[in-house]
């Protein structure tokens, strides 16, 4: 609680104008100097909406650059746009600082949050800062625009369909780990690769370039950040289906291979563990070649991985000798 | 972290299926069974954004009962829509929610919010439930629909204008008094009195009811949330005028009134405290008895306190003596 300054404004007042105002460039936002903001979707477009929070000590560390605290933040909801084939429109924030947050903590995370709404092109629309007696909280609520009728659904997939997901699986669970200190001996893991797993549990890079081509070619989709295996039981819940999937063509980083050669049970932690915000998607066959050119034009990777098939089994990861892995928990879960 | 239940849902979609699926009944929420929602305002609108977020502790009592914090969350944010003449239209809701929190305190913050969302026809659309080391914390996004362009602003009041507000001022910050034992002995509120007070304290009234009129009749608008003395100076400066306010015509509650007889010193934090919610609103005087007229059909109280004068000072709020009041501080502000 403070007093006005010199123009009048209250330090809560200031404090957006200083660090938060330069991020809402959006008309609409009103330079967040009112209560609210508003915004019209383009004409036959409808908006898709997502709100996801981090919490200090629970999704990332309290030692974490700021910046990044901040990127972190945006891209886990930027993922769930760009995997329901949605373009980034905007967002609101509400952020919960404890007492004693510093300020340069404070300049930093608006500049990762700036950086991160110039490069996706997702404005501020508004929000709200509060003081809290807890850890920092960082909620998101993002809205993005489809073609109306157009959102990918979980529940989509038909059997036949092929599974693909982008990128690699299971880096951000051994960035984790590596963060952690929880990397076995035999793991001899060189400055560049641990950095690189770390990197991806600390910073997702949500697959938005591929969100039109989703939407021309995949059948159903979601992105991947409760572990691979839990989230592909999702989907085949929500369409009625299940899946085969072939172990060994889950890809992989090269630091992640090279981990998993010298600690095979990492391969069931990477299936399951969360972080990953890929996208995870299903497609009629005759659609694959055309997907894979597309994202190759949007640069980024995809990979066939399985089958869908019909059944409501849980979905089969099945392993070099045939056998079906057994998981003994398939997905992060806070309760 | 825990398994999946005989139905193959994690604990957290179970809890999701259990306690909130049934709060979105809105065909684009798909049941929360997916990843993301969908909305379409209707022809001709547009949506109106908001966030705001409640922590325990700073915004309400731990042992506060858990229907009326779910409530008070989304309330606060109908109450900006309303001074924006914006109808709600939906929400997105994130919980952190510290370990140990019991079934039961779920159970009524589901039914709480679920009455509301019922009542003020905002529909949940998606959100996140996390554990956190800290408190309770309730963010909530909100997005209304008014017809394209004419979101009240707090930046368009002219020199001539009325200023109004509704319902009554200073009741939340007696409340909050009262709810911690701190009432002067001379002040002698019944029971009936004495809840009355915390009542405004802990359950905002958003003035849903008031945003068609607003829409139709007011200039200039918004909630006062943070004391009415620093919100009338916000819009006074969005808007590069001044105020001149009649004390005496602030609208008091009649245990409010009885709390000033014997705590002169009172009014002060009356008319600087927050938790208000109710509309500060300017129009032109020849607008004054159609809004009059609309207010009552609504239901809603609606009292002029002053004028909108030129100039760039702080409004003044002039006392019974013709001199204006000196505020330490002129409103709520968390840093």
């Amino acid at each position: 609680v403070s007093g006005a300054d010199a123009h009048g404004l209250s330090a809560e007042e200031a404090l957006i104008a200083r660090y938060f105002a330069p991020i809402a460039r959006h008309p609409g936002a009103l330079g967040l100097a009112d209560d609210c903001a508003f915004y019209a979707p383009p004409a036959g477009h409808e908006l898709v909406l997502k709100a996801d929070a981090i919490v200090g000590s629970v999704h990332f560390f309290p030692d974490d650059p700021a910046d990044l605290v901040a990127k972190k933040a945006l891209r886990v909801n930027l993922s769930d746009l760009a995997a329901k084939g949605a373009g980034p429109a905007g967002f609101l924030l509400s952020l919960a600082l404890p007492a004693g947050t510093e300020e340069r903590w404070l300049e930093a995370f608006a500049r990762g949050l700036k950086e991160d709404a110039e490069a996706f092109a997702c404005p501020l629309f508004g929000g709200d800062t509060v003081r809290s007696p807890g850890p920092v909280m960082v909620s998101v609520a993002v809205f993005g625009i489809v073609p109306a009728g157009r959102m990918l659904r979980r529940g989509a997939a038909q059997a036949g369909d092929v599974v693909m997901v982008t990128g690699t699986i299971g880096d951000a669970v051994l960035g984790l780990r590596v963060r952690q200190w929880d990397v076995p001996e035999a793991v001899a893991l060189d400055e560049a690769a641990s950095e690189e797993l770390v990197g991806r549990y600390r910073l997702p890079r949500p697959r938005t370039a591929l969100a039109h081509a989703l939407r021309e070619h995949a059948r159903a989709g979601m992105d991947v950040s409760d572990g691979l295996v839990g989230d592909l039981a999702k989907l085949c819940r929500a369409s009625g289906v299940s899946a085969d999937i072939e172990v060994s063509r889950v890809p992989l980083s090269a630091p992640a291979r090279a981990f998993v050669a010298a600690d095979s049970a990492a391969l069931t932690a990477m299936l399951t563990g969360g972080d990953d915000y890929e996208v995870l998607f299903t497609l009629a066959p005759e659609r694959v070649a055309a997907m894979e050119a597309a994202a190759a034009e949007a640069g980024v990777p995809v990979t066939a991985i399985g089958r869908i098939v019909g059944g409501a089994a849980p979905p089969r990861f099945v392993g070099a000798d045939g056998k079906a892995l057994q998981f003994a928990r398939t997905a992060f879960s806070h309760f």
